[in-house]
């Protein structure tokens, strides 16, 4: 509280302590509607996946850091760290009765591992995340679970939560009760023959076991069989496995403010990617948006708060690299905010700011309300990157609404590539966000933390 | 001729000599709505791909055999034949240069074999085929060839000829210039990370290489890494192999006309597919179609005419079970039509009779009116199966040209897969089939060959 007092002070006497800061700025890029796009082209080609704890996590990383300065940040680092991971091996699955056909799957992370000949089990079929919790107990002892749990779009991407519980516990409660593996319905909302990956948890004490998704189209191929009474067997190879400790790393860059002494305004999303496409829309849109925005948000004149771009390792995997940043950055933030939705347009702002910054949100709001952007009325959730420092230092931070109908059709699938990017909801993303950061990245007043 | 002209006279005279006849007709299913999509959803689920020459092909043909008996066909019965054939082995790519990445490929049929360990070579790019074919003798010694050549979609799928023809003449091109192997980017018009297959062909006297296609996604990072003057390096395996002759075969049924000595009406579609998806646009739609058209057919009584369906094999590497049909089945046809172009709503038809024969190709247009569809001045094309028996006996022949737009978004990838079958597509195609053979089917006049 002292803290922020004296920063507000600062705050206050800035246009008269630093009347020509603004000659002094960087020569950053100036922002054009390239900047984000050519960003995730350069990152998708030029890189590729960027799997947690991997090499090409590493690449991803050293590609960044050169990026960030080529475009005029300032303060580029390559911070260190490390993560539990997953390390893929060969995804394979195939139906053996009642007739043999191949199924598309993938993987979860950190499932369990079969033998290299695989494993080969009468299936046990649950329309429900719900219905297998119900299912008694050791009452799946050596069958292969196939877990139901169709997805439905929703402009909100809440439906991410409920639904995707299916792959983030499933695989535990089917331990529990005894199953040799599972293959749950790709949380996705595709028709394409490409399996939706993603984590898995299985809590101390449960032992992993192999653990998979299947494409759609396969899915509704079983669920049609099933509907004709007929009994499944599946063989199901995963040869991947579970790394304890290996190397991941935030890039983190500056465009310097005005009033460096002002706390900056963090701006995140993450480098790292799953392994099956490219990670264009997951996370490299968000990436780009934040990179493209800061730079943007200079347009009219340096900014008077330093605006720091975070571009964090490992998300996809347990969110390591935004834990090792909060811990590594206990120097005070005025606030965060995150891109981590895909490219599609934003329709909706939602802010937590302390009751003295009321003023502050109703400027955002009216800086977005051209853009057809509406205030909501419900939770900030930050971001899982920017979220520990949000939490560890109580900050204020903004969320950027992205319409999500079409995001869990692509999300962790091979498809997740450049083109499924619309380059005109892309650039209104970067006006947003750049709208936002004109905002809060030259508030005067403290920018308190929310109690 | 003298032929022709007993069978019109018998044409002619059956409605007096079998005036009781459609009492007496077989207890055929009533066709619904549903006969078509059950087709389907059967053959894809109960049986999955039927590539050709494969145990899978043969137990399409047994699946196929029942459900025509099942339905109330005549006459039903597996015709062995023999095929050239292509069998999978291993399918993978890697750019190796300027960065690893991972690329989506699939082998063409009849492609090289590489050593399990697979080829790996430095690229050379072809923006078209024709750039290939202009390039100078013995210049791609040991290079692996990358041949872009995207395809546009049209809606009459007439691309599928000049574009497709990297496909089936590039591989042998890049041979006979010396090159290791070949990659095309795929001939079809989807930003999805699945390739699309399809044989090639390498003329007596040119070695085949390995040749396999990437996906468009796959390809646009390439022309990304070529435009940033980057040199590409690229391992590829495939390990699959050409048979020289393996089983396949037709399954074709009969609905008995009131005059079955008059010739009867062929529709033809093709039981085999390509492995990767499970053939529901390619081809258990066409079959489901001709299917359920020849039973509705009979809904206002049964047809003059005998309907024969033609279920052929081994279409997608070379159709030799329409070739087979044809030897096999010299006695007079009178007309032969087939669906092999998705399932798609028709728009068009397109005719071939004999002069003499103009009022009934009026018949047929007037009845396809009030579907909205057109009458074009185009060429008939006949179908791959049904092809060899129309140039064997100069059979008059017509097209239900179906909306290829997407079609080639589909084609020949994991993605040929039921839910991409639009129901009410579907049931347009039964009417306009069961519309046509309304006509041509109870055409009491002859219907002569086409000089």
């Amino acid at each position: 509280m002292t803290i922020s007092r004296k920063l507000a002070l600062a705050a206050l006497i800035v246009p008269t302590l630093f009347p020509g800061a603004a000659m002094a700025a960087p020569p950053v890029s100036p922002a054009s509607d390239d900047t984000a796009w050519e960003f995730i082209a350069g990152l998708t080609s030029e890189v590729g996946q960027r799997l947690a704890g991997s090499e090409a996590e590493a690449r991803g990383r050293a590609w960044a850091a050169d990026k960030l300065k080529a475009l005029g940040f300032r303060n580029v680092a390559i911070e260190p760290a490390t993560t539990r991971a997953y390390v893929r091996g060969t995804d394979t699955a195939r139906l053996i009765a009642p007739v043999p056909q191949k199924l598309a799957v993938t993987a979860l992370g950190f499932s369990g591992t079969t033998p290299d000949a695989g494993v080969e089990a009468d299936v046990v079929y649950f329309a429900s995340f719900d219905a297998l919790k119900a299912a008694p107990a050791s009452s799946l002892a050596g069958k292969i679970v196939f877990l139901d749990h169709a997805m439905k779009a929703a402009q909100d991407g809440s439906g991410y939560g409920p639904y995707g519980q299916a792959r983030r516990e499933g695989p535990a409660v089917a331990s529990t009760k005894g199953a040799a593996a599972i293959v749950i319905r790709s949380i996705g909302t595709d028709s394409h023959r490409n399996p939706h990956t993603g984590v898995t948890n299985f809590p101390a004490g449960v032992a992993p076991i192999p653990a998979a998704a299947m494409s759609n189209p396969d899915a509704d191929m079983l669920v049609r069989l099933i509907g004709k009474g007929r009994a499944l067997r599946i063989a199901l190879t995963l040869t991947g496995r579970t790394a304890e400790s290996l190397p991941t790393g935030n890039v983190i860059g500056e465009l310097p403010g005005r009033n460096p002494a002002l706390p900056p305004i963090l701006v995140g999303c993450h480098l790292d990617s799953w392994d099956l496409g490219t990670g264009a829309l997951d996370d490299g849109a968000g990436c780009a948006i934040v990179t493209a925005a800061a730079l943007k948000a200079q347009n009219g004149g340096q900014t008077l708060r330093t605006i720091r771009v975070l571009l964090a390792g490992a998300e996809e995997i347990g969110a390591a690299g935004g834990a090792a940043y909060a811990k590594a950055h206990p120097e005070r933030h005025a606030l965060a905010m995150e891109s981590d939705s895909g490219a599609d347009r934003i329709w909706r702002v939602e802010m937590k700011f302390a009751p003295a910054n009321a003023a502050l949100g109703d400027r955002v709001a009216a800086a977005l309300a051209p853009l057809g952007i509406v205030r909501g009325k419900g939770e900030v959730e930050g971001g899982a990157d920017v979220g520990w420092v949000i939490t560890a230092q109580k900050l204020a931070a903004i969320d950027l609404t992205q319409d999500m109908t079409h995001y869990f059709d692509i999300h962790h699938t091979p498809d997740d590539t450049l083109d499924k990017i619309d380059r005109a909801a892309l650039t209104q993303n970067v006006d947003a966000w750049a709208a936002v950061l004109g905002v809060v990245a030259n508030a005067a007043e403290d920018i308190a933390p929310v109690e």
